[in-house]
């Protein structure tokens, strides 16, 4: 299903190149402060257009509220939220049916959908469907603020450049929030930028790694099985096109420790208990411990490329060669990093409302 | 909420050092051939006590199947299946309510259930609570089997030491099923064990990683977003105790890779779409291709280990030293194998039926 | 939550006097004939203004579909669609929020809501939004009809009026659907219609039956226990506003019955096993029996009536009178019908989703 | 599914002949003192063979607790109770798949299970399966109990008798819990026992009408729309077997009332807002008013009776006559009370918990 969330419910709608985007967001509490600008500020963040790392596609992605926001203040209702699509140019994606494009959904898509599906753009595979994502993401962001609960995600990596892990969560606002790259550091930043117009330049693209930091969230939030912390974020964060893996923690480095390494000592500081290490990423047994959350994504290359590819034309049952033609991401990770602290901080919401904490 | 799944859902039960763990599996079709023998033989796997790598821990874990299988087929009607506990001495437990041990969920129990949790053995955060998983499974994976779709894990890595990716299926039946590590390469399996049996010797333990294969599932399974096929068998996945990474396909190496490289081309072999390459790991916009799904996930060593560590003394509020004595794994992961068969297994029969594809 | 549905999911959004009323539909499947004007067709048929036995409240309800439907069919993505508010006037209510409306949810809401709900024209709990449940219904309508599944409902009483029970369900089509009371009898229309226009004189309103049946069933829709088709109509059905009671088949009166009586016997008509009687309303064991479904749900007169009532002022915590002023309908029960036959299809549609049988 | 509840959930196995009938309950809140005699009183207030108005089928109904209290009190994780069956006799039942008893399941449970049911003594349909309810149940019970709610239910009519509506809690404590028809005045209790056992003197059954009420609710409970206090009662209720309708407060007599007698118009007593009428049954809007809720349930006369019926012979699809002879309850009215009250309070409870009131 297009929805997802127990206590805080996420539905998604839209397609590429119909109307609108948008969603309907359910179990927000009533009486949040909710800043229409602040949801804006996050999709301008992830908005196409901006620089010469994203695609061209011209979207000014303006914010619609319809309901559950008065005053300032939420509701208790619902709240729906939407974007009109406006750049939409479907001619050239008629052939995408007949001959998929590799690392896309147009053969699944067909298969699941018998052909109905609303392939233009895309559709609903189209990257324009995280933006409902955001809406719903930037509302619960402002919901664990009020609660001290703060999330910030960055530009780990982005192909052979790597940023510093686990930087301070305000340099990632200074800083990352500030760059075409989503990098927390600045001159790394520039490193990401060549590495992106490089794979440009050659008509192909390139991948990377969003890392996620969590500060400020109680201990005691989350499941111990099905709705562990990593459950319930993996779930969702695997619902971001692209993404082909998730770590917490140490992540896969767990695999090359012994345990004496990899356990986190606990000890007291300002009479809180805490860990030396933080190599479970925040998150015992399913549970948040009340150290910091840290969580990686990998973002793969963007599917679209202008190189010749072989596919097969679906119809006709015979291979042939395709080339794509039209605006793309030569890199998605700059533009996906708040779509990520968007995820997070909707599961994240969800659970502490589940667990009667928030 | 201790249960999983929209239309093939386990619901889970009991503690390390109650009477039963078990589970009620709800939503397998009528008609289906249940074998309670395949069921003990995973159990078996899945059991300590069987070699010098595992745990020493003595149990028999004889399935009793209280309902929904009735002269060898699924009735349609819950299942309800479930292992008695024996082999327990809660004693040891006691101190750590008090003094949690780290790398456990200890600590994050107490606060999540204000110090009321069944804290013997681990209570609910037990390895044991994988039982009730692999029960559930193991009716899944009878249920894919008669459409034709095969789920086989394996050790590829335990510490320093790297089996090869991708092993066949059957290798994985005839080898990997019959050492104590779930290695499918035989003179792999030796280092592994040695490995294991190194940090055992150091009173430590250690990590690895598994690696899970389908082969045989139908294009078209799976959901764009939130359903997605990575999003289900991650949840599912993170259920496991000390999985803290989970990577498809080309999982974290899409971030060095091109478009062009990442990109599985399409092409036809014996009248089928296929692709050359699956780097996507049979996963397009989180729907299933037809190509074989590949999975990995990260196992954190096991936290209990002879060697004295630092905590704290919660009622104390002081920290202190802890020294562990009991029964442990010093690797969990052969014996996490099956559970993560299992586990994908339930989360592939459970996309089948919502959509309408079993 | 607002959204229902396990297979088949409505989501709602909106308020009285908000922009909008809408909802995202999820689980249609693909390629299902969908027509815009046979929804609008439904929302004429609640929407106010239409007669003098309804609400002055002037409303267009021009339907906005934003997703999920493309060249007259449904996608298999998520379908949303709303309506917009036009006629609002939301002077009136500021004082409610104070002294709360006898039989209106002014008092609850605040209580739940802690005063922060949109309480505008009754916001959440204004009739209005009945209208996502009739968009949702009657796309659900289309697509039962498509497996021979016909749903349709009629006034069975208004006040001290009666029509006669199970009508055959192309007389409510011809007849029911013309007049402004939604009686299947024109003459019992005409006294029906003098009964709300008596009530509608005196300033007060009056209350009712609606009988809702369905023919083209088939057998083994539903599920033994919480899924059973009753559980799942009547969870929808009291969704709607002023539903107090709901009856299957034979229903209060089994209570005088005896079991020789109530039991419907088996009989073979046209190679179908069918029953003699139909007491059960085509359900035996929550699971449908492929006879007609039956149903009745009772309606309450109107809560906002021009007389004096007595209510409380919250602020000051003392008694006082109010006097309701402003448009309403002397019997909501012929502007209910429609929605009682789209909760009803959409309820049905999800149960055989859910069964693999749709 | 077998399975209902967004954050106290019941999930229940078992059939009426296989080795047990439970559920596994999860959701409940640590640290709640459970005590496993009340759960066992409740139970053996629905067991068969207490008296002559009820089966002669001999079941000593003993709970067994598998896990979820510790030391009385419950500790956060799954709550696993069963009973196991002892007195079956499943010859009687092989007939019943080919010829089906009116009334029952049999032939609904056979088109929806391909045949595969577990048909022995009803299988899933069996009464027998609300032993899980009433497990469930007595747990909310003892858990609204610590808010200070109380849930009382009585037979207000069996056939042709009626007691009176509305009875004080305490006496239906005092006396319909004594007495063998479930009846809060002991002279209409007589009436009522002459009535059942004049329809058992007759090879028949007979139906009636149960009534609850609940104290103590705090005002703001439920959700306006799909998860209204009706909508998630009628959904729990129309899971117990033999119930055919239900109407809160004034239920269907709401049909023949004016607006201006319906509204329960407010007032201060004790610095309370009370209503001076209760004909909402404690709900407005969906939401608890704090007054009482009051329930009525149709229950069918039991469908097993001795006389002849007629019936189909499904293998040879041709008409034949029917006789069952075993053990049937003349009237379930007076066992189904205890499960009215059970599966109520589970409902309440899990309102209470999704709106973070409990």
């Amino acid at each position: 299903m297009n929805s997802f969330g127990k206590m805080y419910r996420t539905s998604i709608f839209g397609t590429s190149h119909g109307p609108a985007v948008g969603c309907v967001v359910d179990g927000c509490p009533a009486g949040i402060r909710i800043s229409a600008d602040r949801i804006q500020g996050q999709l301008d963040r992830r908005r196409p257009g901006g620089s010469e790392v994203s695609s061209p596609r011209k979207e000014r992605d303006r914010l619609i509220l319809l309901s559950g926001v008065l005053d300032g203040r939420s509701t208790g209702g619902p709240i729906a939220g939407m974007v009109n699509n406006k750049d939409t140019d479907s001619k050239a994606y008629e052939i995408f049916k007949v001959v998929p494009r590799p690392g896309h959904a147009d053969f699944t898509a067909g298969v699941k959908y018998h052909g109905f599906q609303d392939h233009r753009g895309g559709g609903i595979f189209s990257g324009r469907m995280t933006i409902p994502l955001v809406i719903s993401g930037s509302i619960a962001l402002q919901a664990l603020e009020e609660k001290g609960v703060h999330v910030a995600a960055h530009s780990l990596r982005i192909g052979r450049v790597w940023a510093k892990s686990n930087p301070p969560i305000p340099n990632i606002e200074r800083v990352a929030r500030k760059n075409d790259v989503g990098c927390a550091d600045p001159s790394t930043a520039k490193l990401m930028k060549a590495e992106i117009l490089d794979a440009k330049r050659e008509g192909d693209s390139v991948g990377g790694i969003i890392e996620c930091l969590v500060s400020g969230m109680p201990a005691g939030v989350g499941e111990p099985f099905f709705d562990s912390v990593e459950s319930e974020l993996a779930h969702l964060l695997f619902s971001i096109p692209a993404i082909k893996g998730i770590e917490f923690g140490a992540g896969f480095q767990v695999a090359e420790m012994r345990g004496s390494e990899n356990n986190d000592q606990f000890k007291i500081r300002n009479g809180r208990v805490v860990t030396e290490t933080n190599n479970a990423g925040g998150i015992l047994g399913g549970i948040t411990s009340g150290m910091p959350i840290v969580l990686r994504v990998a973002v793969k290359p963007t599917p679209s490329i202008a190189k010749t590819q072989r596919s097969v034309n679906l119809r006709e049952m015979k291979e042939t060669e395709l080339e794509i033609v039209g605006r793309h991401d030569p890199c998605i990770v700059p533009r996906a990093v708040p779509v990520v602290e968007s995820v997070v901080a909707a599961g994240l919401l969800d659970l502490m409302l589940a667990g009667g904490i928030f």
